[in-house]
C-alpha cells in the first residue's frame, strides 16, 4: 500500500529513525514471493528477529503473506505473528493451510502460542489443537481456558520447579538433563510436593552458591506471585512497581501453575497506557494502524455522534440568547473564546487525573487535595488570562464593559474547567468505570455550556440586552 | 495534605483498588516519628518494599521525611528515593546531613545512586562524591559524565565478565567467589583482553551446560548492544522490540562500560508514552502531582497564552461575517457546531499518527497511506454527520437551505481535519520536533478557522447576505 510518489520526495532521515524494514526490502521480498526462489528469500529474510519478521508480514500486499510464510519453511519463526496487528494475523491464519499453523504453533512458548489461537474462530483453533501432541494440547487449552486480559493468558507453563531439599548440585544437575525446560528463564521454584509454591530462587543466587547449599537456605520466601484470573493491568502495575522480571501465576489452590515474564508485560504496560492516551483523543482501542477507511470510520463514528449531541447542547445554549446577539454581534465573535480556553484547562486537569488514577499515585488518600489544587490552578491563571482577554477584548471592540464582561465569564469556566476536570474522572473511577474513556465527553459539555452561558448570560444582564 | 472529610465519605473499596500506602499507616508513621520511637517506627515501615516506602516519603508531611530516613536509619533504603517526584527528593535531600546521604549511597547500585545525584546541586553532589570511596565515586562521576536521557545514566557498572576460554565450571567458580558482582543480573558478558565485547551468556544457558564446556562454545554473537551517549528513548524502543531483558553498553571503542537492565527500562516506557499523553492533553513533561498550586499554574500558563491567540485568531475570522451574523442570528447559534466536530474529528487522526510516528509503526514507508486513509474516513464520516447535522439544524430553524449549507460545510471541515490531522504530526517528525508537543494547537487553529470561516462564507454567499 506505499506510495511510491510520495516517498521518492522525502527528504532522507537518519538511520536511527528509520523502520527496520525499508520500502526497498519489501519490494524486493515480493518479487522473490512472485517468483518462488525460496533460496533468495532465505537470503532476504531468513535472519530477521521475530519483531522485523512481523513487520515484514504487515508490509507485504497480504496475497503474497501466506507465500512468504510457506517459501521460508522452517526459516519462519511462528512469534512473527505474535508482532502484527490482529486483523493481519487472522487473516493470515485464515489463509494458511491448517498443517503449517500446528508445526509453527509446535515450536513456540506457551504464552505465543495462546496469544496466536485466542482471537481466532472457535471451530479453526478446535482443529488445530486436535492436531497438536497432547501435552501441547492440554498446556494451551488450558491458557485458553483463563479470561481474555487475565495473567493466565499471559504466563508460559514450563517452568523449572524443585523441591527445598535439594542442593544446588542436584539442581543444576537437573537443568542439565531438563528436556522440556522454557527457551530463557531467570528464577527456579521451589514447591512443597502438592505444587504449592514455597518460594523462589534467581538463577545468579544459585551460580554464587556451593554445589551442596540446600535451596531452602537461599530462597526467597517473599515472594510476589499472581493468580491466573487477575487482571493483566493490575499484574503489570505491580511488576512495574516493584520492578519485576519474572513471577509465579498460581491456581486458587495456591499451585503453581505457570510463570510470567516482563517481555510480556512491558507490552501490557505500554498497550494500557496507549488505551488513555486513544481514549482521550477519541479513538478507541482496538483501531489498528492497518485498518481500511471503512473500518476506521466505522469505529471512530460512535464518538463523533456523542459530540454532535454535545455540540447541538451547547448551541441550544446559545440559542436562548439570540435577541442578545442581534444587538450585540461581538458577543457571537468572542463567545469561542470563553468556551475553547476552559476547555482546554480543563483538558489540562483532566489528563493529569486520569493518568494519576491510572497509575494508583491518585486515590482516597490525596483526591480532595488534587481537586482543591486544580480549581485554584483554574482561579490563578483565570485572572491572569481574564487580564490579557478582557483588554484585548475591550480595545477591539472599544467597549471596556465588554472587555469586562469577558473577563468575568472566563474566570468563572477556568473555574469549572478545573472542578469537572478532576470531578469527572474521579466520579467514574469511584463508579468503576474507565475515567480516560468518556472524561472528555462530559468535560467539554460542561465548559461550552458554562463559557457560552456565562459569558452570554453576563452581558445580557450587564447591558440589560 | 488528606483531606479526611472527604475522605470518610467514600463508599469503600476492593483492595486491590486502594493504594499500597493507606492514610491510616501515613497518620501512624507520622504520629511515631513526632514521638521518636525508632522500634515502632520499624515494626510499621521497616519491611515495606522500596516502592512503597517511596510512596510513604511522599505522602508524609516534608518536614517529617527527614525523621523518617533518620530514625529508620540502615532500614531505610536508599532506593525509595528513585520511587518519589523529583521535587520530593531534592527537598528531601536538601534537608538530610551529608553523612546520611553518603551512606545510603554507598548500599546502592550504580544506576539508582546515579539516579539520585544528577538532578541536585553541582556544589552538594561535589561534597556527597568526596567523601564516597574512590571506586564508587569514580562510577559514578564517569555515569555522571554521560549526557542526561542517554544510556550511560540508565546502566549499572558492575556486571560479570569473562573470557571466552573460561570453562563454565572456572565461570561458576568464579562467580562463587566474586566479591562485587550486582545485586542481581541475568546474563555474563565475554570479552577479549581490551575488553571488547564478543558475546553474551544467559545464565540459564551456563547453568544448562556441562562444567567441561567452554564459554566460547555457547556464547550468542549476535548480541544488541548499545552506545552509552545512546538516547535512552531510542534504546527503550528496542527493549520492547527485541523482548530483551538485559544488554550491554559499550563506549565508542566497543568496549563493555555497563549494562541496562530492563526494570529500569520499563519506566523509560512508560514515561515516554506519558509524555505524548501529556502533551496531547496540554501538559509539560515535567509537572508532577505533588506540584503546588503556583508551580501547576506556572507551568500550564505558557500553553493557555498560545491558545488565547488562536482563540483570538479563529474570532477574527468570525468577525469578517458581523454583517451576516445580524443578517441571520441562527449562523451564531450554529457555528460552533462546524469548529467542534472538525476539532474532535482532527484529533482522532492526530492522536493516532502521533503514537504511530513515536512507535515507528508510521514512518516513510507508510506516510502516504496514513494521509489518504484520514482524508477519506474524514469524508466518509463527514457525509454521514452532515446528513444528520442538516436535518437537526434544518428542522430547528425551519429552513432546510440553513441545514444543507452547515452539512456542507461541515463535510469541507472533516476533509481539513483528516488531512492536517495527519500532516501536521508528519511535518513536525520530518522537522524533527516532537509531533505530540505543538500539533494540537497547530490543528485546532486550522479546524477552527476553517470550520469558521467554511460555514459563514458559504452561509454569505448562499443567502446573499
Amino acid at each position: 500500500m506505499a506510495e511510491p510518489e510520495l516517498q521518492t520526495e522525502e527528504p532522507e532521515v537518519e538511520g536511527d529513525e528509520e523502520q527496520a524494514i525499508t520500502a526497498a526490502l519489501v519490494e524486493a521480498v515480493a518479487e522473490t514471493i512472485r517468483t518462488g526462489d525460496a533460496e533468495r528469500l532465505r537470503t532476504l529474510a531468513g535472519d530477521l528477529h521475530e519483531a522485523d519478521l512481523g513487520e515484514l508480514v504487515a508490509a507485504l500486499p497480504a496475497d503474497l503473506r501466506p507465500g512468504l510464510v510457506e517459501l521460508l519453511g522452517e526459516d519462519f519463526h511462528f512469534a512473527a505473528l505474535t508482532e502484527v496487528d490482529e486483523s493481519v494475523r487472522l487473516e493470515l491464519l485464515e489463509d494458511l493451510p491448517t498443517e503449517t499453523i500446528v508445526e509453527g504453533l509446535r515450536d513456540l512458548d506457551s504464552d505465543d502460542a495462546v496469544y496466536i489461537l485466542e482471537d481466532m474462530e472457535d471451530e479453526d483453533r478446535a482443529e488445530i489443537l486436535e492436531r497438536l501432541p497432547l501435552p501441547d494440547r492440554v498446556a494451551l487449552t488450558r491458557g485458553l481456558d483463563f479470561p481474555e486480559e487475565s495473567a493466565g493468558r499471559l504466563m508460559q507453563t514450563d517452568f523449572v520447579a524443585v523441591p527445598p531439599f535439594w542442593t544446588v548440585g542436584r539442581t543444576i544437575d537437573h537443568l542439565r538433563e531438563m528436556e522440556d525446560a522454557p527457551e530463557t528463564f531467570y528464577e527456579i521454584f521451589v514447591i512443597d510436593p502438592y505444587f504449592k509454591l514455597i518460594g523462589t530462587v534467581p538463577l545468579d543466587r544459585i551460580l554464587r552458591s556451593t554445589r551442596n547449599t540446600r535451596i531452602e537456605k537461599i530462597l526467597n520466601e517473599d515472594v510476589r506471585s499472581f493468580e491466573a484470573t487477575q487482571d493483566r493491568e493490575e499484574v503489570a502495575r505491580s511488576f512495574q512497581r516493584y520492578n519485576l522480571v519474572s513471577a509465579p501465576v498460581t491456581d486458587p489452590d495456591d499451585r503453581l501453575v505457570g510463570v510470567l515474564t516482563v517481555d510480556d508485560i512491558v507490552d501490557v504496560i505500554q498497550q494500557e497506557t496507549e488505551e488513555d492516551l486513544r481514549a482521550l483523543g477519541g479513538v478507541m482501542g482496538d483501531e489498528e494502524l492497518s485498518d481500511t477507511v471503512v473500518e476506521t470510520a466505522r469505529g471512530r463514528f460512535p464518538w463523533l455522534v456523542v459530540n454532535l449531541g454535545t455540540a447541538f447542547l451547547a448551541a441550544s445554549v446559545i440559542g436562548l440568547f439570540t435577541k442578545s446577539l442581534e444587538h450585540m454581534v461581538a458577543l457571537a465573535v468572542l463567545m469561542p473564546i470563553v468556551a475553547s480556553m476552559g476547555g482546554n484547562a480543563g483538558t489540562q486537569a483532566m489528563t493529569v487525573t486520569v493518568r494519576a488514577l491510572a497509575t494508583r499515585e491518585l486515590g482516597r488518600r490525596n483526591s480532595g487535595r488534587i481537586v482543591v489544587r486544580e480549581v485554584l490552578v483554574g482561579a490563578a491563571n483565570g485572572v491572569l488570562l481574564a487580564v490579557l482577554l478582557g483588554a484585548g477584548a475591550g480595545l477591539w471592540f472599544k467597549n471596556l464593559d465588554l472587555g469586562a464582561v469577558i473577563a468575568s465569564a472566563l474566570i468563572v469556566n477556568m473555574v469549572v474547567a478545573g472542578l469537572f476536570g478532576t470531578i469527572i474522572p474521579l466520579t467514574f473511577h469511584k463508579l468503576k468505570l474507565d475515567p480516560a474513556v468518556a472524561s472528555g465527553v462530559f468535560l467539554t459539555t460542561f465548559t461550552d455550556v458554562s463559557g457560552f452561558f456565562g459569558f452570554l448570560g453576563l452581558a445580557t444582564w450587564w447591558f440589560g440586552l
